[in-house]
């Protein structure tokens, strides 16, 4: 990975809190979430993972880009589906370890490799101490 | 940790994309990272670390319980702050190792120790290659 792809260090803080600087806290790997949100209705789509490339990838094209932990590669999301996740607004939190895209999402509507909207199409219930998974209808 | 803990482990693929057994995926330190949205509006409020024991704590409280990585050890949101996040609703992922919790939030609506509502109060900027948080006023 070139130079180029690098943020600043992260600083005190105070900096990373309050700061206007851009200094992403990656971790032991090199890695930090990024939560998907649609931005029509506010459902969260998927939770992946960036390094900086991806990150920097992801602020330059407008178009969600991850790091695939599985494939151990760099990530368009959507680039064989054609689900591409346009990128409406990007945040990051107050440690600066976690990003969150509000996405719009072309084609389909399909965010998850499942063929749901959503990945998190289960809710989890604890009826009774009984813990289940029940499906979206 | 006592093995009352324990969720059962992993399946195959298909039993973890559709099965309707919860079978956590944690990651190499025990920890899966849950999402936070206020389901009043939909924002995504933090994003923080579960064990099997903070999530087991917050099924059957259905107070959000995490695991501080910081401080080695279990931590209930707002326990100090007031802040308290009740579970509306609990999701898993496809893959499971991924929690999002829908939440009303007690107290003064504060979720991030900043003392703003959500952790998530800069927005990333990058007009002509320039990148910048800008914090909601």
């Amino acid at each position: 990975m070139g130079s180029e792809q690098n943020f600043p260090p992260p600083g005190n803080k105070q900096e990373l809190e309050q700061g206007t600087e851009l200094t992403p806290k990656f971790d032991a790997s090199g890695l930090l979430p990024a939560i998907v949100t649609n931005v029509d209705g506010g459902d969260v789509l998927m939770l992946a993972y960036m390094n900086a490339e991806a990150l920097r990838l992801t602020l330059s094209t407008r178009k969600a880009h991850f790091w695939s932990r599985s494939r151990g590669e760099i990530w368009l999301k959507g680039e064989t589906s054609g689900n591409v996740l346009e990128v409406v607004e990007l945040r990051t939190d107050c440690d600066q370890d976690c990003i969150w895209i509000k996405a719009s999402i072309s084609g389909d509507q399909v965010a998850c490799h499942t063929g749901k909207a959503s990945c998190f199409y289960r809710v989890i219930t604890s009826d009774d101490g009984d813990i289940r998974l029940v499906s979206d209808s």
